[in-house]
């Protein structure tokens, strides 16, 4: 039995030592001279910094990716984007499938006993995942392209295309442009099927597989619905709260018609979902919205999506959770379910362990970055927020991070792409076990 | 039995209702002519806040005590901070030995059942706690007294003695002069006698009683050794890491000798555990000094003290179970003994629930709140901690608040001191029960 449950402690470990091996063998391929376009050797730092956010679909950059980057470069740096949304999407398939066969009863960490997937099998939904995946890339690239043809030809416009397509869909937050997109900040059509395009990659394969076997089952697993939920709160709560904080878009463009400040604020809301595309300068935000972009990063996409932070089910469940213990209830239920204590357990560990890496990160950060007179802490913490939830939306202190401040940010990229409990198990060596000799209970006064 | 766990619950509504009478009685005894130093009516606002500030033992402030209150006015202050610091202590023992004797079997969230209180009785117990409490009080007034006396001579001395005795013990953070206690930064005998006497009043009532009963069972509860471990840990790192940010004090006060910076640094580290007086503008720290404050006045002292906060025990207890967790382990051991798993529920939730608040009230405070162009997102959520820990120190912006702002700063102050679970249940009017019919189990996928 142990040696089932150990097998995931398994996959954990391949999971981030093949990321590591990615990540390298991206860094190695950005430092060739032919990688830039000035044909000189790019430092070790840029590359590997670059490499990890493209790996990790971050989209933090210390140089411009259209200008700094030949084509080239901008080809390893789609491709590791790739890599890092699509690859670790099937993965995660994998480890789900593997999971829950075996694990039947012998873990208490992973309880996803009951999520259903007996209707698909492992081959089939990896099949499935890489398929809508491409064919929504394929499909989103063509739709680019018709608004890239006639702005910059046909070549550079294809290459424009397929390159956003797979930035948008991946979340991966890398443009070609100066500023992320913000010249196009008045195109409402591309606005649009961009944030289409990121919401589609933040979904998640499990979501994907009940939406698209409904016909056949006509139910939705717990975690479809709660996904499903827990996203469009956010996202309503999302648009409100910024149209509030940023008085309609006036503060920020004044200019723009009502119909361009709509789709901004749609596309404010979208991409503090880990995509990291933006339309202006994060900076301009109140500090109201500083603060709710902030949340927004922390939270993410769905889990098994290309979407990063804590996840859209874990911050749901724990809502749930919340409420049923203020209310003196001892059965966590939603939509006629009760939630496994194993599987709250699992959420509250988690957000537990990122506040913890999120609080020393910033620290660190604190103790080692100068500021500027009208930088304040929320600088810091945004930094370290996009980076953990992978979305990489800066305020403007990447350019001008130390080189230990680089090292905890791609630490942050990593950790926050490849999950707290992938990295932990394998960092730690952790064997799922469960001692013969128990100690007995005592407890102590909390609160 | 539910009866007897719903005792628990109506002993919270008690507490809650309770402080909300002491605090509109104390507000209204502020609002009297013969409260300020001027003789005219206080706005209701102000006595409103100074008085939420006194009973909830926090000590934020919008008038300077010593300046703006009669000595009227600033005996009501003080008796407030007694009736919350201590009153609340041995409401607290109440609550204690009701849930321990009646809820044995009774409710899974409070797991108190094998805390060993069978050595005291209730009414000892209260009596050794009153009696020791007013004894260190009494004692310190004097050691205080001695440095007072030849400064301001007899009469004043003494009421200053007196009046920081009590608010060094029960951690209230309000002073009688100017700037808190920075004119006395150079003072080390006085910085030690504060120190020592917040310290034994953030220890809590379970300690106190293990500490002075060891001699008769040579034993002490898990309870102890968790809140003693985790408090000397917490305390030497804290020095620690107060050194590195503020590079030995120099940073702050290159004049001072060796001595007395070291003496000033040690009281940094106590200070953050919410009893708030403090040698110097909090300004003026570096923001690594800042970030690291945050974090204490967010842990706080012991559970069952004068002190606020989300409590040591709860944070010794979590980093356990997290490391637990992360090593695969199913049970969480300390000390030879094995935490219930209802203990670690609680505590998660506690944490959760604190964040949720927290977040709340900083967002709020961002869409409300003008800040100068040098103030960042670091004086807000420094404001909302220290008033949520009832630490009291305040980076300046208490003073700018507006009408929302302080009503914000007043909540989180009352919630802060009297605890979530209390406020929530009364609020949330929650009775303990566990329905008839369970739905059925279904996990969903997380992080
Ligand atoms: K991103
Ligand atoms: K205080």
């Amino acid at each position: 039995m142990f040696t089932f449950a150990n097998r995931h402690f398994s996959l954990s470990t391949t999971l981030t030592i093949g990321f590591v091996a990615v990540i390298l063998l991206g860094a190695l391929l950005l430092t060739l001279p032919i990688a830039t376009v000035k044909g000189i050797e790019s430092s070790f730092v840029i590359a590997l910094f670059t490499s990890t956010s493209a790996t990790c679909v971050t989209g933090l950059t210390l140089v411009e990716t259209g200008t700094y980057w030949s084509f080239f470069g901008q080809f390893v740096i789609m491709m590791l984007s790739e890599i890092g949304g699509l690859g670790f999407m099937t993965f995660m398939v994998l480890m789900f499938t593997t999971s829950r066969r075996k694990l039947r009863l012998s873990t208490q960490l992973l309880a996803q006993e009951s999520l259903n997937l007996q209707h698909l099998s492992q081959i089939k939904l990896v099949r499935l995942i890489v398929g809508l995946s491409l064919g929504i890339q394929g499909g989103g690239a063509v739709l680019l392209f018709c608004d890239f043809l006639p702005k910059y030809g046909f070549w550079r416009g294809l290459w424009y295309s397929v390159f956003h397509a797979v930035s948008a869909f991946c979340n991966a937050g890398f443009s070609l442009f100066d500023e992320s997109v913000s010249i196009f900040k008045h195109d409402t059509y591309l606005l649009f099927v961009l944030g289409i395009m990121i919401l589609c990659g933040s979904v998640g394969f499990l979501v994907w597989r009940d939406l698209l076997t409904y016909h056949k089952r006509h139910t939705l697993s717990l975690h479809t619905k709660l996904s499903l939920r827990t996203g469009a709160i956010i996202f309503i709560a999302s648009l409100i709260l910024y149209t509030l904080t940023e008085r309609g878009f006036n503060s920020i463009d004044p200019d723009a018609t009502i119909f361009q400040k709509f789709s901004n604020i749609l596309f404010m809301a979208v991409t503090p979902r880990t995509a990291g595309l933006i339309t202006f300068d994060y900076g301009h935000l109140s500090m109201a919205g500083i603060f709710l972009t902030m949340m927004l990063m922390f939270i993410g996409g769905t889990p098994g999506s290309t979407a990063g932070g804590v996840k859209s089910t874990t911050i749901g469940l724990l809502a749930v959770q919340t409420w049923a213990t203020l209310r003196g209830r001892h059965d966590v239920n939603f939509s006629n379910r009760r939630f496994p204590r194993e599987n709250i357990y699992r959420a509250l560990t988690l957000i537990i362990v990122a506040f913890s890496i999120i609080t020393i990160a910033t620290f660190v950060l604190c103790m080692t970055q100068p500021l500027n007179k009208e930088m304040g802490l929320e600088y810091i913490i945004f930094e370290v927020l996009a980076a953990f939830g992978t979305t990489g939306i800066s305020l403007g202190l990447t350019a001008h991070l130390t080189l230990v401040g680089k090292i905890v940010i791609m630490l942050m990229m990593f950790i926050g792409r490849v999950g707290i409990f992938n990295v932990m198990y394998t960092v730690l060596n952790a064997k799922n076990h469960q001692d013969d000799f128990r100690y007995p209970e005592e407890g102590v006064l909390i609160g």
